[in-house]
């Protein structure tokens, strides 16, 4: 019987699995670790669309030598035989699957899935809920800039309440020492504010001069009934503007987890900005997930 | 000119092919052969939507070393450009593909393939046609279990009319030997009855004592014009529930194609039955397929 | 950084560079080069259906050896989250993507993409714009039946007008010498009539006797807005018939981008002629797609 490791949340690794992650992902960029899943067999099941997330995992499972099927499961192909998820996780652990990289709109499905499935779990983003590995490359990102987080100011301004790369973040940068600044309307911002790993600001302008970088967020109209804001005055209030990217300190990064929309939570000069780190991101969303797949399955070197 | 190979049905394989098989995934099981399609080209084309078949025939194609496409065309993507199957199997053909692997609503969709087509066909399913490989796994667990399947009594119950696995299992267990009940409402038994392959039996209480193995099967409502059934009733008749499970002989196993439906076909209760065998169905997939592909493509070892 | 060679259209390759591909696709020819594209990461996305192009470049990666990951876009993931394909291609340069090969509905999609990626683009197809591999195989095609195509005529027919292959092919034929006729309804025919690059002819029996080859074309009638035809007209004025085939020149052959449409731009009979090269363009495909990639990559050998 294998060990079942999952990987559902952040809270899911110790301080010292965290550290091993970060220095493997060093180690990985650009590498290939052809013998550690070779044998091994990743599927891949993303019920909502994907390119970065899917495409990043695809890469990392190749490079670490895996076999890959991958499901895309529409509406229809689960639920028109009426089986349950739990029974077809049953059914692919008989099928000697190892690993199940999930993508689902519903909070709790992998963790759902887990239970069900004899072999390692990885949330690759349910809902508004979690997506540790996105947490995990934008922590890489910020360790890379600053070395150490502990006193670091991270602002994460924008649709919190319905980020679960925001939800997975907090809690990581918050373990790291970090302070968290949560900024956005009141409509956007979670009614449980993470047991105090987090403190909010309603106004922008007054984070600006005092934080070590700002992580934007897009906000998620697909999670929305109906939306509750005035896009123009959301725009106004919370924009990274060419404006307030001049109140940012020299050494002051930005970053996003994508899909970016400019003209709304950011305006095309940010782009340019010699602290945009975006493309360092997805850059490291690859080693990232290499180091946390072989973490899973190997454990540690 | 390369031999074509088709498997169309289980009538395409001779006693000795059959046997072969068996052994061959005996001793394939969670094994390799990389060798064994090395260089060769299977394209999956699957037009109705499909886990535990496209899963299974992929894992098996990539423990043999194939190359391997998968086309998962939608309605459109064949029809709006108005080309034929048999063009697209022409087109398939010329472009080096040696394997096609199909799964088809329409029953007799992979025969016609097969014609056009220069290479060796394998129907993953053709509405209520047949479903060699599913058939070949189930059979191969039975073997498993009992050895030799003569005189052993094997109950399939439910949708027969709609179910391309009974139609290919029926024929297959009838030349091994094995008594054949089929068990269902008269709406769902086949109006050709197997050329007396099998015997019927309303009853299913009349049965349970008796038979080796109980095959269950999903009503397959997708197939069905308007339902002509009352579920309650069915579910009162047919249902393997925990006072029918108790009627089964010690030894007798349970199994199931799958996708089940709890409540349905089967109760809860049959999930955790000591003789429940559909785990080991699903493993047998893809040693089976694994034996199937490496037999039409390099005839006997 | 590496040298971004993208190829977007013909006009993209020297002479040299266009012998040498043809050359090196004479070598390929069910050939394999398993270290050309070792490590090399190819992205295919396609925004339209496709069969026979997504499976040969599929094939022709596989071939040489590069880590192949499918994007199959529907119209909702791209836009659903407002990103802009710009910046999907940024994304995907930082991932370590090296080629994306790209089908798209708009004329000029891949040109945009070209653009922001930093890595080598191939338009496999865009809109009514062009479709440059294609015509790089019907040209191979040609000069293996031909040798030399200077001073040979090519009547291409049909819906020019909306033919990518029929845009990327004429300019192709015009470099090596060919003599072209474009034979169609006027309604069908391109307004620019690429400066020179081709002679008209409306009458589809005036050329028959006359010309080496003839490359008929499918009516794109996904491409009108309103059917400004009447088919039985077009049928009966340039279907390839049997009695317009018994006009053609003993040697001349028959060629069709696919997919073809009997009873409309050809008879039943054209599949049984003598020179229907039909399945050598699509076999011609994977080594002229395996030249095209590895030249892009790898320059001159």
């Amino acid at each position: 019987m294998r060990t079942r490791r999952s990987l559902l949340d952040l809270d899911d690794l110790t301080a010292d699995e965290l550290s091993y992650i970060f220095e493997r992902a060093a180690n990985l960029m650009r590498g290939r670790l052809p013998q550690a899943l070779k044998g091994v067999t990743c599927v891949n099941m993303f019920f909502e669309p994907s390119t970065r997330t899917y495409a990043s995992f695809n890469l990392a499972e190749m490079r670490l030598g895996a076999d890959i099927v991958n499901l895309a499961p529409n509406d229809l192909s689960l639920s028109h035989k009426g089986e349950s998820i739990e029974d077809t996780a049953i059914t692919l652990s008989a099928m000697g699957v190892d690993m199940l990289v999930l993508r689902h709109p519903d909070v709790g499905f992998p963790a759902r899935v887990a239970k069900a499935f004899d072999g390692h779990v990885i949330n690759a983003g349910d809902g508004c809920g979690a997506h540790p590995t996105q947490a995990l490359l934008d922590i890489y990102t910020l360790l890379d800039e600053f070395g150490d987080l502990r006193d670091r100011t991270i602002a994460i301004v924008g649709d919190i309440l319905h980020s679960r790369v925001a939800n997975s973040t907090i809690r990581g940068l918050h373990r790291l020492g970090a302070n968290v600044v949560l900024v956005g309307p009141e409509a956007l911002l979670p009614h449980n504010l993470h047991e105090g790993a987090a403190t909010v600001e309603r106004n922008f302008d007054a984070v600006l001069a005092t934080c070590d970088a700002v992580i934007l967020l897009r906000i998620q109209r697909e999670r929305f009934a109906e939306m509750p804001l005035d896009m123009k005055e959301y725009v106004e209030r919370y924009c990274l503007s060419e404006r307030r990217l001049r109140c940012l300190r020299g050494e002051a990064i930005v970053m996003h987890p994508g899909p970016y929309n400019r003209g709304i939570e950011l305006d095309e000069c940010v782009l340019e900005y010699a602290g945009w780190r975006y493309a360092k991101q997805v850059m490291h969303g690859v080693p990232v997930r290499m180091a946390v797949l072989d973490l899973l399955f190997n454990g540690f070197a």
